[in-house]
């Protein structure tokens, strides 16, 4: 008797361990690409919003406590950004043309966080006006929202090339 | 005998629960501000570094595929820095006096990686010559390394005023 407790014991131990241990790796690989294919499809809204001037789009991308850090300003967070944001680019002059490239080099993720990093080009022509042209590079932090969706909570970007 | 045979199991399987779940939980808080208080010191050192030109120094708290962001240049990894930054920093006039202020206001850490954002502030006088005054921001991803230790991986910055 006192074998078949040892036996059965042994067993209840090695059942307890796979079943903490297995679905955590078992999961792993397929929710890391299920991750970089959501954060992907950031960039590709993003791009997308940028070139159509569709603010609400770019604003949903945020996450409520998001900070952005653009060169020449201080960084501000998602309340400024609601506001700026929309009045800047409702004043573009009408028909200006904006042609935007996100090369996302890493996607790297860590739990409910995660970085991306690569360069951009922006192209912004108004009609009849000289195009300006922006060679960048970007840092961004990701995080994971309670409904397992992923918002921009940092992004940090400047020029490739020296201002001039 | 059955009736002991299953409070043996019940009491085998919560020892296990404990001791998988128990120390994680345990010393998550305590690691926290340790891996903080280690990532607080690396800006300690980057400012030391950078003030008294100890280019060894500042090399010393990269990772070996760490990747540098510099507003006005693509990015550079590790091995660029290593031929760039001596050679920079020893191109300086002698007795230039270097003033840094690093201002960490957020660092997060996520298991084996951290992010770090916030301001800085760095003057530099020539002898002789017009103080040169940056106010910038950053956001910095940090590795932990295989001995524990961590090291910066990516580090993006660019400035809170319009260049001129």
């Amino acid at each position: 008797m006192k074998k078949s407790l040892l036996q059965f014991s042994v067993c209840i131990l090695m059942g307890v361990v796979l079943l903490l241990a297995g679905p955590a790796t078992a999961g792993k690989a397929a929710d890391v690409e299920a991750d970089v294919a959501a954060i992907k499809e950031i960039w590709k809204n993003y791009r997308a919003a940028a070139e159509t001037g569709n603010s609400d789009l770019w604003l949903s991308l945020w996450d409520e406590n998001g900070i952005q850090m653009p060169p020449g300003m201080p960084a501000r967070g998602k309340q400024v950004l609601k506001e700026a944001v929309p009045k800047g680019w409702s004043a573009r002059k009408p028909g200006t043309k904006i042609t935007m490239n996100i090369n996302a080099e890493e996607i790297t993720v860590a739990g409910d966080w995660a970085y991306s990093r690569g360069t951009y080009t922006k192209t912004t022509t108004p009609p009849g006006g000289q195009t300006v042209h922006v060679d960048g590079k970007f840092l961004t932090i990701l995080k994971r929202q309670p409904d397992g969706s992923w918002k921009i909570f940092r992004d940090c970007f400047n020029s490739n090339v020296p201002p001039g």
